[in-house]
Formats: structure tokens, C-alpha cells, sequence
């Protein structure tokens, strides 16, 4: 997708040589308009699959999702919470999930009462690296026994063996912008 | 907003006499149609207020703001952090919130490079209650000198006194559900 990888040339910064930061327009600060293309480009590449659900994580999985299921027929978005509040149901779906850019593990969960058997679900989520988030969704999902449509990526990071997780599984995955490297301070795509 | 207060009346489950929980559409999973409907009013409630930005707190408030911008010619979204990631930029404007629904404080944060003295920015939350977040936003968004143009709230309870601290920064503010109580487990609408 062109207008998102000029956009990570023009507007990511590189850390370390292996953390691509994207807060001026996908993790902090959130470009609706780019948003918007992502959204349709997602619906272009799963056009022959049903959908009944977007599935996302917070934080930063949630407004593309949102955005996105405007170009699915408005299905509901549910999104797996890392920080339950009091007030949540407790009868969920539950599975573990490491963040690296936080060096923290999470229990991430949804509600049973918003994933069923009769659901197609599309995984949306702005990044893909160790796969580790995703297998998470995909962990929660099944255990409901819902379908799984495939998943939608915003940016993967070749590098990291999160593709090769994800399609063990079986599951139609599509990235829009895929980096091969990010050595030197340089953005590398496939 | 007749569409709101009919799915509150409908979805929303009361507990213990004080807490509106609203998983079933704004909190976990997202009405992506109603989201619109709602960021339409929005947009009718401030047609006469400058907005080149739109501001809102992390979880719930990401999807409804993200929605309501595609109605102010999709204006930017930046939203606080509660949960910063260890490649978030380190100057940042900062305020404290209490959370009464995860009862714990939280520091938010929102990076200087995305507020400006010139932004005019339209504050986006889902509830409005005891006013912690939202003061907390005015807050960063008065340390950037930016200007701001109102808050928009999805749900407000009155009888927290977020209101009246809302307005004695001499803010609109805009709630497009108000409940006067919630006593008995029933739903009072203003």
C-alpha cells in the first residue's frame, strides 16, 4: 500500500535499529484519513471472505479496527482488554501475551458473551513482529469456536518469526506494508 | 440522543446502583454505526467551533473519537497514554487521573509534538463522571497553550460533580446521554 509506506518513510523514526516508533500517525497521534485506505484495502483483500466480527487489542489496534468495520457492513469491533476494569464480566476467554516494547506479559481477555460459534471473525491489528499478540487473539477466538476470516495487518516486521506462527495455523494473513530491515536507520520494505 | 439512551436502556447493565456498564456496544464491543450517529451529533452540537484536533484518553474513548474526526473533515486524533510503551518520546505533557472504575491513579501523557499553540483542539470521552480524565486533558492540552474548542461526552452521570468542574473552566461541554441516577437499578435520564 503506497500512501502507508510513504508515510513510514517520510513520518516513522527508527530506534535501535529494530523498533520502528509510528506515533505521529498509527500508535499516538492517528491519521483518519490514511485510516480510511487502510480500511478499504483491508475489505479489498478479504472481499471473498464473511465477516460478522472484527476482532482487535488495545490500545492501538482499536481505532483501525473501528475505521475499518465501516467498510465491513459496520460489524461490531470487539477488542481484547489488557486492564480489565472492576465492572468487567468475568466469565471470559482468556490467554497470555508478551509485549516486547513494553517487557511486560499480559493476560489479555474478552467477554464470552461477545464471541459465539456462529462468528467470522477478521483479526485486525497495527502490528505484526513476534506474532505474539496475534497467537493470543487467535488463542481467544478459538476458544470460542468461532471462525476465524483471517487476519489484517497495518505494518509486519519480517524479521521477527511472527508470520511463520501465524501461518501454521492455516489463517489467510495480509500486511500492508512489509520491512524486511531496519539496519543502519534504514526502512528496508519486502 | 433518543438512538443512545434507547441502547443504554436496553444493553447497559446497572451495578450496584452507581456504575453503568456498557460493554455490550461502547466499553468492549464497538457499535461502529452508532459510534457515527454519534459523531455526527457531535459534529451538529460544535458546527460553529474551530477544531483542528481532536483529543481523547485511552481505552474507550480511541474508537469514538476516531469516528467523530471523520466528521471534522478528519482532523487528527492524538490520544492520551496511560500505559506508555518504552519507545514513546519522553517529552511529553503530563497530568495525574484517578480512575474510580480500576480504582488506581494513573499518570497520562501526550507527547509535545502533537499539540501546539495554534491546535484548537475538541476533547472526545465516553464518560463523564467525577471529571478526573477529563480535567486531566485540559490540563495537558492548557500546558501546550493549544486552544480548546469544547468536550464532547458519550455518557454523563450528574450525580458526580464533573460537570460543574467542566464548567467553571467556562468550557462547552456536551454530553449526549445524561443520567440523573441510577438508584434502584433503573436508568434516570435527565
Amino acid at each position: 500500500m503506497q500512501r502507508l509506506k510513504d508515510k513510514i518513510c517520510t513520518h516513522a523514526k527508527i530506534i535501535e535499529n529494530r523498533i520502528l516508533q509510528v506515533d505521529n500517525f498509527l500508535n499516538h497521534q492517528l491519521d483518519i484519513a490514511l485510516f480510511n485506505e487502510i480500511g478499504q484495502e483491508f475489505k479489498r483483500r478479504f472481499a471473498n471472505k464473511e465477516v460478522t466480527k472484527i476482532v482487535t487489542i488495545e490500545t492501538s489496534g482499536i481505532a483501525i479496527a473501528s475505521i475499518t468495520a465501516q467498510y465491513f457492513n459496520n460489524v461490531p469491533v470487539v477488542f481484547a482488554k489488557k486492564h480489565a476494569g472492576i465492572n468487567m464480566n468475568k466469565d471470559v476467554y482468556e490467554a497470555k501475551v508478551y509485549s516486547y516494547t513494553k517487557d511486560q506479559e499480559y493476560t489479555i481477555k474478552i467477554s464470552k458473551e461477545f464471541l459465539s460459534p456462529n462468528d467470522k471473525v477478521l483479526i485486525i491489528d497495527d502490528f505484526l513482529a513476534s506474532g505474539s499478540a496475534l497467537l493470543g487473539l487467535v488463542s481467544l477466538i478459538s476458544q470460542s469456536n468461532a471462525e476465524i476470516s483471517g487476519a489484517g495487518i497495518v505494518i509486519e516486521k519480517t524479521f521477527q518469526e511472527g508470520r511463520k506462527l501465524i501461518q501454521e495455523k492455516g489463517l489467510q494473513l495480509e500486511s500492508l506494508a512489509i520491512i524486511d530491515s531496519l539496519k543502519d536507520g534504514q526502512v528496508i520494505f519486502k
